[in-house]
This record gives structure tokens, sequence and C-alpha cells, in this order.
């Protein structure tokens, strides 16, 4: 068993230069919510001049369907974005911080050492509002300004950030380059720095690593992975690269080897071909284009 | 350390509809050995007929350089076959063995009875002209027509090629359905069936589980892994999904995971954008697209 995050609504959106119109948005989080999956990254609580992908939040979040069992995540850097995410009644906030401090930066233009003071400031909070709080750490597998990231930093950052008790902690390869070794060094060293404390991953797939990193992940014990229906999401700083690992690509594997996620990969499948043509794009993931296996009569 | 078998010349090209020059693929086989590769499957002796786009396969091996170290191997189905294939001076043979009636009818026109005496025939023979002999078999994780194929059927067919002495027995996903559980499972099976004789996979990445696959086979001790320069190399049972493993994208995840192959990466990745021109065609591989990481100088 391991649960699946969508994220195509967030990280899937903030990227294209086509601006989805908020029903568009809307939809795709019920389509995500009808396939199966439990827990969507529906939004983000950024500066909206920053990223007009996700000025609409609040919109998005006042028209969707609270079914039991279903929680919404938004996306938050600071003070300002929780009081928004908390407003608009998210289920959880993810809190960004960033491995390095160039990338810090040029993201959300602060450095380490400011980001996980700004996770320290709004996790208090988040919490006495009932809020679930995950915690990700980007570019924990390279970075495209500094290049390589030693395990030994990602892993200091783990302590730095559990020390203000987030509900989960997430290591990102935010830029596709990580590869399994890498993912099973961090979670082993996350796990013994932070026990107890629910791993997930985001992996993207630009250089082809992203499924065997996830594939990975769950044999280290995960217990939650990032996927994107269709594989949108590029990175803004590999512009012709795929992007996030795709849901239906993932449950492919994820169904073939027996672990259950609950979630219908057709259903992913058709929400995905379904957002190509709202953006107008090619779907990157592969199993549109090769169908299930064996086929379904 | 692992062994890379650089099959574009091979199994990335007979499905093109675009049939290369006899100096290109000359070319391409010199692009490969200058890179590094070992072991290149440069021909397919099979009916001229079926796969006209192998039917210069004397006229490829004539003109090949012959560097020490290195070897070339054709593809061969059957009696007429190898005696191509010896005429030609291949330094080994790579005889298929499908694992299911109806795909072995389709593919060389027999049954897998009949496919397991081809090998046994040749064999003998090839083994009596000094050269090295690889039997692979076919459709191991699925087939297109009979779906699901059970791995003792697999085991056994594994079984009954070992007693023809091969030099190497490989495992093909054919049609990219595979995933890292059935490679555990046919690897350590058919090792327990087989001691002693080396075992090599062919992946392909028709579903984004293909670099996964390679991963594991790697982790369970395989001793060579097959891969195509860009990617090359459809289904004819998928046509609109990628092909093999790209050799490029191999070697970013050996390469940052710390095993040693002697081939490189760049090299490759320029063959396979030559390839991708001659053939008219975009690059599969994500390589080339991302640009490697940390990036060169």
């Amino acid at each position: 068993m391991v649960e699946l995050i969508e994220v195509a609504p967030r990280d899937g959106l903030q990227n294209e230069s086509a601006i989805l119109a908020t029903a568009d948005k809307v939809r795709l989080i019920e389509r995500s919510v009808e396939a199966g999956l439990r827990r969507i990254e529906a939004v983000s609580f950024v500066n909206p001049k920053r990223v007009p992908q996700m000025a609409d939040a609040e919109a998005v979040m006042e028209r969707l369907p609270r079914p039991d069992g279903v929680g919404y995540a938004g996306l938050v850097l600071n003070r300002r974005g929780l009081d928004r995410a908390l407003a608009a009644g998210v289920d959880e906030i993810n809190v960004v911080v960033v491995a390095t401090d160039e990338f810090s930066r040029r993201n959300q233009g602060c450095t380490v050492q400011e980001g996980v003071a700004a996770w320290a400031a709004v996790a208090a909070d988040a919490r006495a509002a009932g809020v679930r709080r995950t915690v990700t750490i980007a570019a924990a597998f390279g970075c495209p300004f500094e290049g390589e990231v030693p395990a030994d930093r990602v892993l200091d950052l783990v302590r730095r950030v559990a020390e203000s008790e987030p509900d989960e902690i997430a290591v990102a390869d935010t830029i596709g380059v990580g590869v399994p070794a890498q993912v099973r060094a961090l979670l082993t060293g996350a796990a013994g720095i932070a026990p107890g404390v629910p791993l997930r991953c985001h992996f993207h797939n630009t250089r082809n690593t992203g499924y065997a990193n996830a594939l990975t992940a769950l044999d280290c014990g995960v217990s939650a992975l990032d996927a994107s229906a269709g594989g949108f999401g590029g990175c803004p700083f590999a512009p012709a690269a795929t992007g996030n690992i795709a849901t239906e690509d993932l449950l492919y594997a994820l169904d073939r080897s027996g672990v259950d996620t609950g979630v219908r990969m057709s259903a992913v499948a058709e929400t995905a071909a379904w957002l190509g043509e709202r953006l107008g794009k090619p779907v990157p993931a592969l199993l549109g284009r090769a169908g299930p296996f064996p086929a379904v009569p």
C-alpha cells in the first residue's frame, strides 16, 4: 500500500504557458477524486505576480467538492501564504525549503536558513489551526546552479526541519537528476534522523530515472509518492525536458507489482488525455500511447 | 561493472520505415565503438523479404573495422541464418526463442518447441566454429497475443535452452510490459536453473518501466544489458510507443550510480542525435533534451 498524491493541479500547471480556466482546474481535481485519489496538491498560495498560473487559488478551493476522506493541499512559502491557505480552507499545507542557497534565492527569494526559519514560523500556526503539515526539501538530489548536493547537506536539513515537527517530510528531485542509489541513501538517512515521521518523495522523469527512483523509494518504505496526471509539469530550468512522473505510468508499474493504491489507472489516463487537450499539448506519459497490458478487452 | 550491448544497429533499425544506407549503418557501428562499446549487435541474418532493413547484413559486416576487444553479434533464427553469420565472420550469434506460440509463429513462423529445436540445431555448429552463443527468450515478460506469461513457463524454457550450453542466456521484454518484480523473479529463477551461465537482459521503455527494470537486473547480478543509442527501435505491436531503453539514458543512471561501463555517455548522445537526423525522427531518449548533470562546463 502506498499513498499517491496527485500534483498535476499545482506542479503540473504552474509552469505551463497556457493558464487553465478556474473551472478546468476544478474539473481536473474532481476527475482526480473520481479516479480514486485521496490527497491532491490542489493549489499554491505564492505571489500571483510570480506565478500567475496559481493566482486563482482561492476561487479553485471554493468550488471544490469536499467528500469524506479527500484532503486538499496548498503550497505555502511564508506567513502570508499560510494566512491565505487557512482562509481558503485547505486540509494540509506543503512548505518548500530549498537545499541550496542559489536555487532558494531564485525560487523563493531567501537563503536556505531563511527558508528553514519561514517553515518554523508557519509550522506552529498551521498545527494550531488543525492543518496537516508537510515540509518538502527541494533540489535534494541536485541543483541546477550549484551542481551536486551532498547527501549530508540534505540530511542536515532534514534534521533542522524536523525540529518544527512536520507531519511528513518530503524529498524532491526538483530538476530530475537523481538516481536510485541517492534515493536509498537519503531515505535511509532521513528515517534515522526523523524516526516515526512519514517520508514522501517527489520525482521528475527529466532524464528517465524518475520511475526507477519512485520504485526504489517504495522499496525503502516511503509512505507517499507524488505524481502528476499525464506527466505534465516541466522544470523551468530544463525547458525541453519532460516533467513529473506520470500518475498513470506509475500506477501501471504499481498495479503490475501488486502494490495497492486505490486509484484507477484508466481513469487517470483519460484525465491526462483530457488535460492534454485543454493545454493544447501532447501527453508526456507513455501509457496512453502504448495502452494497458494485458490489453483491456 | 556491467557490459552494455549496443543494439541500435539491429533492434534499433529493424522496425524503422526508413532504410538506412549501408555506409550509415557502418558509421553507426564505428561511432559506437569509438564511444567505448565493446559488444554490438550489428546485423540480423533473417529473411530479407521479411526484414528488408537488414538485407545488407553481409555488406555491413564486410566493411566494419575489427579492433581488438570488440565483438559483433548477428541475430540468427535458424540454420540458414547461422551459415550466413559464419560466412560473414560474426564474433557471436544471438538466437531468439519466443516464449509463446502465437508470438513465435508471427515473429519467426514456428512454435516455441520448434524454436527450441532450431536453437539446439545451430548451437553445436556455432560452438564448433568458435562463435559465442547467446540464446534470447523473447516475450519473457508478456505477450501481445497471449497476455501474461507466467514466470514458470519462462523458467521452464530457460531449462530447455540451457541444455544446448549457451554462453549467455538473455531474457527480453520485447513489448515493454515488464516491471521490476518480474525481473527479480525471472533472474533469480534463471540463476538457479542455469548456474554459472551469464545472464543478460533486454528491455523496452514502452510503458516507462524499462530503466527501473534495467537497474533492478543489475541489482540481481545480471552481467550484460542491451540498450539502443537514442532509444530507437519501436515495437511493431505498439506503433506509437517508444522503443528500446536508450544507451545514453541508461549510462546517465549508471554513471551517477558509480557503475563502470567504459562507455562515454556524451559520445553516445551525439551518435543518437546524428542517427535521429539520418532517420528523420526525433530522438526518444531524454538526456539529449535535458542535458547532462552536473552540467558540463
